[in-house]
């Protein structure tokens, strides 16, 4: 077993977590502690995903789900296991895989004719099913997407970001054309960034894979890049336009309007429990998880604060008064009722837990007809009456958001600098890293250099930066490219 | 590859499905490619579940969840992977499961230093975890759910019923006294007869498993029983009293009120895509699936039918009205807009998928402000005046559920007996099988006898059934206990 962090958020434990400043990775480890939301396993590199947890990874489900049925998509379900020849058909696509895969070499008792690899990703499973049921430009565009766990065999592992099996989404598509694919690749990487700003309230850089970054088989990997607060980049999402590399290794081909066999334009993209990671390292403070009231399993809870049996029923009686008012205006809402523990204690585990708004009720404020309420965000107390509860908290759950995405923004924009100069470049990497903007000539062993010599990767070549003429960081060639670097998780 | 059924239900498609009476298997394979369903995957024992298919798993998902949650239920995730030890460590588990199991036996590129079973149930994961959970009686109950994928080696698979790998949803709970438990199992067998009633219209027995029958570890073994068209029994879903035999077995133990320390008390509760094959044999017909209303992805069909250009632009503009009001109204709709198929196949095509209610509309129906109305389970046809339309098909939908339930229902009495006699008793599980109610002494001998000489089973002794007197088919012997035998899936 790893070694145990901060207690998880029991009741009436009152140990402060680790600084940001003490040790960002230590206080990431305590925030998802503090908040009971996962722990390692007794299985090497797997996690448990706990109800806090587990709960905030529904809500996206949820959310992405309905936003890939928007655009045509349907879900289907396809094995978690991927014969082992199948996985070399598409040649890069093996050498990306293959040393990270497990494989199962027995079943029922018996060795296994063919071993059999857990799916790393499904590609090739589902390609060569694929091949089957298209026949003609009728059946196109197909559009799945399935939920499913996958192993990539790792070796130094970190919670949500970094797991031997994790928890995805990955959509696979076939188009009847390249321009086609290509859209509806970038489509899915608008869903992604959708997501990841109004709901995650993490602004995120889009752009283009340089091509050693990009997926293993893919012509090109479009992505979606946040900042987190030490500095470094996190991908949350990735979107591949495949071309036809996997079609003619699958043999997806379809009849077109004219008669003529030719082969599908594919496109695959995915996000993961990953961006469960990157939503405590966006907003999270030093008392713990701060979450974004949109994807907040619990947005708001009530803590009724009374001495006597009296004085708990008539507050209890008012709290389930506002719960049911709450519940018509959709608010996500959970009453704490263990009156073994005092309200200090409750403020604390609920505060560790990230929920949004925390309101107590006590006598006192039955007699005021009014209720305290407390932002997790900024820590902010206000006094709100009775009567506009529901219009006031709805209110505050929506600035909530906005404040979150605003200084997530914020810190962003002082954390993105343009520098030309190698020798700066360097040294902002070492003491205050972030998104460096640079040109680079294009070249692969620049990009290998830059990494070896900073740590920086090219996160993406963004959508929308301006092409402008520059020296190459590391050769010094004219070049009009520029890409964004970044150390990177 | 197995060998294919009738074609998938595919454009224009009209080749008439086997009937019940020329070969029930043949049938069922046949009902699921024709709707789309689920087909063998390349590897040997798994099925790729195709979006129509998938889609009645999602329905059955979210309708289960809100019912767990109903009962203060916890969703979370655990590890894919099980180390073989923790397999052994309950000594009847693993001699129930042993022979099932995938192994993995590399990883990333080297072979493993102890095995990892994959997941056949999680109870010796999770139970290892629990144990680092629970410390005090407060921490109970504990009420844990997980939605995952499992894998049974099976060397007979069968779409949906049975095959190596499978999607289900395991509950595991502990309680702080035995009775707490063993009430929780039969709230959650409670919540699984009103799914099978309520919402997939399939009247169930409840009752218990005998010993031989029960699961691999239990104490006991709850369990609902369908009856299929073919008079065969399917089991439909399982709650397990555990007792403390793992709690045992993997230290999950609890302080309680008094200081003193115990063992928890447990229970398991679980249901599969198995529920899906059930559904197809409950209620479908020779002319394919018939989904109850209140399961089915798509409730209501509606069919534009028009000649010229004109004439689809106006019947689509009406179409857009009612599938505005029928959202509204929830009712879950799709348009088949496939101008290039004529109306015949796309009826054709529709009733093969299940979808309760058909909806045609053309240039005539516009001009008498009326619709024809086609229901699925008894084919009747009727025209119904638009302005009535919304209402008409939501009575029409609840009177389907109720029809169907109500079919079931008469089918399951009709072939449900009581008999004493061993040699009628044979006569009727070779001539025409069903649930048949006969004295048995309690004795797992007499049982095996029976199942070799007839091939049934005892499915349940069922809650509401009252003890009289009677003599073990068997052995003859004289016994207050009556069991309910049959065939089974």
């Amino acid at each position: 077993m790893p070694k145990q962090p901060a207690k998880n958020g029991s009741a009436g434990e009152t140990r402060k977590l680790t600084t940001r400043a003490q040790d960002y990775s230590q206080w990431y480890l305590d925030v998802i502690a503090a908040a009971d939301m996962a722990e390692h396993s007794p299985v090497k590199g797997c996690m448990v995903i706990k109800p806090t947890g587990y709960a905030i990874w529904e809500r996206m489900q949820r959310e992405l789900d309905d936003m890939f049925k928007a655009k045509g998509v349907k879900n289907a379900y396809f094995p978690l296991f991927i014969p082992e020849s199948y996985l070399k058909r598409e040649a890069r696509h093996v050498e990306g895989f293959a040393p990270e895969c497990a494989v199962v070499t027995h079943g029922g008792g018996k060795e296994l004719e063919e071993p059999l690899v857990i799916r790393p990703t499904s590609e090739t499973i589902m390609y060569e099913v694929y091949s089957h049921w298209i026949h003609s430009y009728r059946d196109l565009p197909l559009l799945i997407n399935q939920w499913a766990n996958v192993v990539r065999w790792e070796m130094r592992t970190r919670l949500f970001l970094r797991t031997t099996e994790f928890l995805w989404q990955e959509g696979h598509t076939v188009h009847a054309s390249e321009d086609e694919a290509d859209s509806f690749a970038q489509e899915m990487l608008e869903v992604y960034r959708k997501f990841a700003e109004e709901y995650l309230a993490i602004p995120v850089l889009t752009g283009v894979k340089s091509d050693s970054e990009k997926f293993a088989g893919a012509v090109r990997t479009y992505c979606i890049e946040g900042l987190m607060q030490d500095g470094k980049a996190l991908q949350a999402g990735t979107s591949h336009l495949l071309g036809q590399n996997f079609a003619k290794a699958f043999n997806v081909k379809f009849l077109n309007a004219e008669g003529i066999e030719e082969f599908g334009h594919q496109t695959s993209w995915g996000v993961s429990t990953r961006l469960i990671g990157a939503l405590i390292m966006a907003h999270s403070d030093d008392a713990g998880l701060v979450l974004p009231p949109k994807i907040a399993p619990t947005q708001v809870v009530i803590i009724p604060i009374a001495g006597s049996a009296e004085e708990q029923t008539a507050v209890l009686a008012k709290v389930q008064e506002f719960v049911e008012v709450f519940n018509k205006a959709g608010i996500r809402t959970e009453v704490d009722k263990r009156w073994h523990l005092r309200p200090g204690p409750k403020f604390y585990e609920w505060e560790k837990k990230g929920v949004p708004v925390r309101i107590e009720i006590g006598p006192k404020d039955l007699a005021n007809n009014c209720a305290m309420v407390a932002r997790r965000d900024t820590s902010e107390k206000m006094k709100i009456a009775q009567a506009d509860l529901a219009s006031e908290v709805t209110k505050l759950l929506e600035k909530i958001q906005t404040n979150l995405f605003d200084r997530a923004l914020k810190f962003r924009t002082e954390h993105t600098q343009m520098i030309a100069d190698y020798g700066k470049f360097k040294k902002v990497m070492e003491a205050d890293p972030g998104f460096v903007i640079s040109p680079w000539c294009g070249n692969a062993k620049c990009e290998a250099k830059i990494k070896e010599e900073t740590k920086a990767t090219i996160r993406c070549l963004p959508f929308d930066l301006k092409s402008k003429a520059g020296e190459c960081l590391a050769c010094g060639e004219k070049t009009n490219i520029q890409a964004v670097f970044a150390k990177a998780y």
